[in-house]
């Protein structure tokens, strides 16, 4: 088989493990919680759809690939909660050392790309990166909402820690700003978000 | 809020529940069936890499958009499983009458747009959809051979009726239909393709 066709099947067939790698959000049901495949799916989808609310002018197809490989160092490093301190502390480390494993199953040119592109998303510095960052955030705000609340709930989370954890989501976009604040507005006023 | 986001999101929640669409085949460790929303992220990352194996020139962000949302009718409609010819009778009809619920949701451009590209893709006339087709087909195989062809075994498959399923496999990409060929070759010879 074609050399290059062989390492980009084994690098598609490594990341379907991103389909076990759990989140803490709830499915719009709260049937269960997502998994980070599904979750880049949505993103992806997001992307697409949204694209006209970038505060900047993006490249989308970037935008896309971006969202669709995001979360893949996952694989090896797991999920870090995004009001877990502890595992914060080490979750640059890990996710490193699974970008040069993953990345590198792929043909040269391709594992540079990606690696790149995913280092640009962790760096937040271009409008396809910020954008990509907004729709990471809203997500599961949505999907929060969704389920009043659940998640924030079963971890009590308060107004300043999603604050803090959107800080940037307006980079993105401003339209879909107000709608994650809208959110958060409505979640405090019945008390699923603490407000101190 | 902005009422084209307001739809725009409504649509975003709303496809959440392709995350409960079962499908056949099993994860590349077996220990479950994916979903089309698992199955949908598999597929736009796979064109994103694989886009230089095609035949035909292609727009890649038409194709990636495409495979985000060709199983959306299955939310009403429900996953067919390939070789249920019962099923496949009525397919057709229900999943039309789900496309015309699920993405009359969007704002009436965005919502034209993609279920035209649906159509497209249905239609497998051009050289997206053809594309998009070959990995819709490889990906199931790809993972079947990680599996050591459990889902063929378990539904008895015949190697007609895999021929048959992947009878267009090569119009989007020769490269791709010959490694679907060389799985089908090795898991024949394994017993888990029954050859008649």
């Amino acid at each position: 088989m074609n050399d290059r066709l062989k390492k980009q099947m084994e690098f598609i067939l490594e990341v379907d493990k991103l389909k076990k790698i759990g989140r803490q959000t709830y499915l719009s049901d709260a049937s269960r919680k997502e998994n980070d495949a599904e979750h880049s799916w949505h993103l992806a989808l997001m992307a697409v759809l949204l694209a006209e609310h970038s505060n900047e002018d993006i490249d989308i197809l970037k935008v896309i690939t971006m969202v669709l490989i995001h979360d893949l160092v996952e694989i090896d490093a797991g999920d870090t909660y995004a009001y877990d301190e502890v595992g914060k502390a080490s979750q640059r480390k890990r996710e490193e050392a699974a970008a040069d494993r993953i990345f590198n199953i792929l043909p040269e040119d391709q594992a540079r790309y990606m690696r790149n592109l995913w280092e640009e998303f962790e760096a937040q510095e271009t409008s396809e990166a910020k954008f990509a960052r907004t729709l990471d955030n809203a997500q599961p705000v949505m999907l929060n909402d969704a389920t009043d609340g659940l998640a924030w709930r079963e971890h009590e989370v308060k107004l300043n820690q999603v604050m803090g954890r959107n800080k940037n989501t307006h980079k993105g976009s401003q339209d879909i700003w107000e709608y994650v604040q809208n959110i958060f507005i409505k979640n405090v006023s019945k008390g699923n978000i603490i407000e101190e």
